[in-house]
């Protein structure tokens, strides 16, 4: 765990929420993606060392359609920056922490990403996530 | 807005968390505080150029023990650090976000803080925090 890569916020509409997040932060996202695997087209913006990337459904049956309709707008979940996805996994199911996928899957902004089920985290949905090369 | 000061965690037994983000983290917190006025007890983990910082309620009715009872643990609000959180706060005014407190007030870690209200801001309950001199 080097730092935060990035912190998952769940919007409505990513348009409106790009130009909220703008004024907030003053300054613009630098990009968009969609992740069509995670039914989700995500805007990133930079802050300091970490960045804070936005999340609007493509599809209501995906992670982030679930999470709006049964929670609403707001944070989603912390992504951690690690040097060795693998060995963590390895590191945190040892130390007693409930893995979603153990096996790494690809992530937006050309990551390797495992997440913990937030049952074993404080309710915080955590997200590690390795560069990929 | 420099970068993300910390990221703050609702829990509800601040020792017990402290252990699962000490396995989480891969280190301890490095301090502990105790904010009457807000009725809550903190601890602090270091990662990166932010931090982590763990709430527990010292009371039932405080902003954390009535998060706690209506939603559960989890992440609670973002802070940026800013360099004069007045022109800050004057800025944000204008842009059309609600200040919960115009006047900032002393938060843990010697920071003088404000919040905005997260129903301009995405549902994210956002602090501003300068460091005091």
């Amino acid at each position: 765990m080097r730092k935060i890569e990035h912190l998952g916020v769940a919007v409505s509409d990513l348009q409106k929420s790009n130009e909220l997040f703008r004024k907030l932060l003053g300054k613009a996202h630098y990009k968009e993606e969609t992740v069509e695997g995670e039914g989700v087209k995500t805007s990133f913006f930079q802050i300091g060392e970490t960045k804070i990337e936005l999340l609007e459904a493509t599809k209501e049956d995906s992670p982030i359609g679930k999470f709006l309709s049964k929670k609403s707008e707001g944070i989603h979940h912390i992504a951690f920056d690690v040097e060795d996805i693998e060995s963590e996994v390895r590191r945190l199911k040892d130390a007693g922490f409930e893995i979603l996928n153990e096996v790494p899957k690809i992530g937006a902004d050309n990551k390797l990403v495992v997440f913990l089920h937030p049952k074993s985290t404080n309710g915080v949905l955590v997200e590690l996530c390795q560069e990929r090369v």
